[in-house]
């Protein structure tokens, strides 16, 4: 899958994924009024409301971008029907050629962990027969546990030619607390990051690793460490735009190929009819909205490579 | 939620939760044969198998033990019809009197995070209606990603008394390799520790903290200096029983008003039927099975405390 994840990543000159990450608030009052006149305000209701949504998105965009990354935690809070939506998401994107990133942050050990990548990424045994559970791409996976959290990821990704992305510096103000600790002398997200080279050397690619990891658009000298410890590395990289970075933060995590780095946007492309630069398009044609927003942000991005 | 649940563990003289972590391969053959014959061979009747499973263990142990902790891991991997058989064990232990601790550990950061803990212990927003998700009573939450994770779970559980069990010190072999790094001299677990302390002061029970931690019972030494460094916090272990922790390990893991502590069991009360000492009561008695490795459990932490 990372082979395929660079080939549409070159294919259409796109090194973004679009987060698919709908607040019921992002979601414009038509199709709320549609989907609550059918299944009224029920969980049922914001389910449909949040699919119609990224529906209108998906069709817009996915001639323009390799790859979605829809957050589960979104359609969590909607409890089943939510998960439901986002099943049914994972799959319509699939149906479009797009590769989808499942952000479930999932971490546990041993059998649990097997559980997870069995569920996300892998097919479960039911008596006789097997099935896709939930049937991502790539799994976004937390490191806090160690190896024994990440290696039942591996060995459903070899058997799968799926991926997984590891948290190695996350975006958020606060990621400093614990990862940029210094462990003689070395924060522990650089320790992280070895790991994740190391885990990676397992699971190659044509050129990159199936072993993925997550750094920051907010933290660009620390990407540039991160890029050099983790070669083979493919970069997820959250934070730009809404979360305050900028194209030209983007270009160390980029290798010299122009590849190793897939970059996240969500909100400023799901939500792009509310900026004042897109307000012109209206609530209406929302998805025509973010159609120009993810255009405005490969071009953005490509002016650094 | 911590009021009760110290309140339940002293009624019931049981600092001990079962873990509801259902493999099919634990789910006896009658059951199996049962849930494929009404849905075959699918999800469907791999959740109506496990959901089965779990109703029998609850419906014999619920009069002896304050708590159980289902592993959505084990629900996740069956998809939707999986999650499905979660919320239903979740929605039946509560309505046997049972505290519910979600063993989701989930983290993420911001609005994010706030999703995950309205999903799973607060209410979620559809127009001018809210409706609980999952609904459990406690949720379990990985720190790697700082207080910007941490933070909207505390704000959900002000607001419906409910709480959270941070991952401090997990009980796999490899939890030391990020868990047990130095930072000045001191591992990382204790650094979070400080820090679980900290969060917990702000969500005060009578006695105890709504913040609760996570410390394997495979660390008894990391234990001893854990339950210091957190002297409020309820400390729910793992690691006990199939995993190689011992009732005397466990003393360190109290406080000396014989509270502080609940350990779980997983596999060691679930699929008591298949060890030998509970072999005498056969597949079809799983659930008399699961009862008596539960008394067996109480006698035996008790007998440190």
């Amino acid at each position: 899958m990372i082979n395929k994840l660079v080939e549409e990543i070159k294919k259409k000159n796109a090194p973004i994924v679009v987060g698919l990450d709908p607040m019921l608030n992002y979601v414009p009052q038509q199709i709320q009024k549609a989907a609550f006149e059918e299944y009224g305000e029920t969980l049922e209701g914001a389910a449909e409301a949040i699919w119609q949504f990224n529906k209108g998105i998906v069709d817009a965009t996915y001639d323009l971008i390799p790859a979605v990354k829809p957050q589960i935690a979104m359609y969590e809070q909607f409890g089943l029907p939510g998960m439901a939506a986002f099943k049914k998401t994972v799959d319509y994107c699939k149906e479009k050629g797009l590769i989808v990133i499942g952000d479930v942050k999932r971490g546990d050990i041993g059998s649990t962990s097997a559980a997870y990548a069995v569920g996300h990424l892998g097919k479960v045994q039911v008596g006789s027969k097997s099935y896709y559970g939930f049937d991502e791409d790539f799994a976004t996976v937390n490191p806090y546990l160690g190896s024994d959290g990440i290696n039942p990821f591996l060995d459903v990704c070899k058997e799968e030619k799926k991926g997984i992305f590891v948290l190695v510096k996350t975006s958020n103000p606060s990621s400093g607390e614990f990862q940029d600790q210094k462990i003689d002398g070395k924060p522990l997200y650089e320790l992280v990051g070895e790991k994740v080279a190391q885990w990676g050397e397992e699971c190659m690619g044509d050129t990159y690793s199936y072993v993925g990891c997550v750094v920051g658009a907010t933290y660009p000298e620390m990407g540039k460490v991160l890029r050099k410890i983790m070669p083979k590395t493919y970069i997820l990289v959250p934070g730009y735009g809404a979360q305050g970075g900028t194209a030209k933060d983007l270009a160390p995590y980029f290798n010299s190929d122009g590849l190793g780095a897939i970059v996240n946007s969500s909100r400023g492309i799901i939500a792009a009819y509310k900026k004042d630069t897109y307000a012109k398009y209206g609530e209406a044609n929302y998805a025509d909205a973010s159609r120009q927003a993810v255009v405005d942000m490969i071009e953005d991005i490509n002016s650094v490579l």
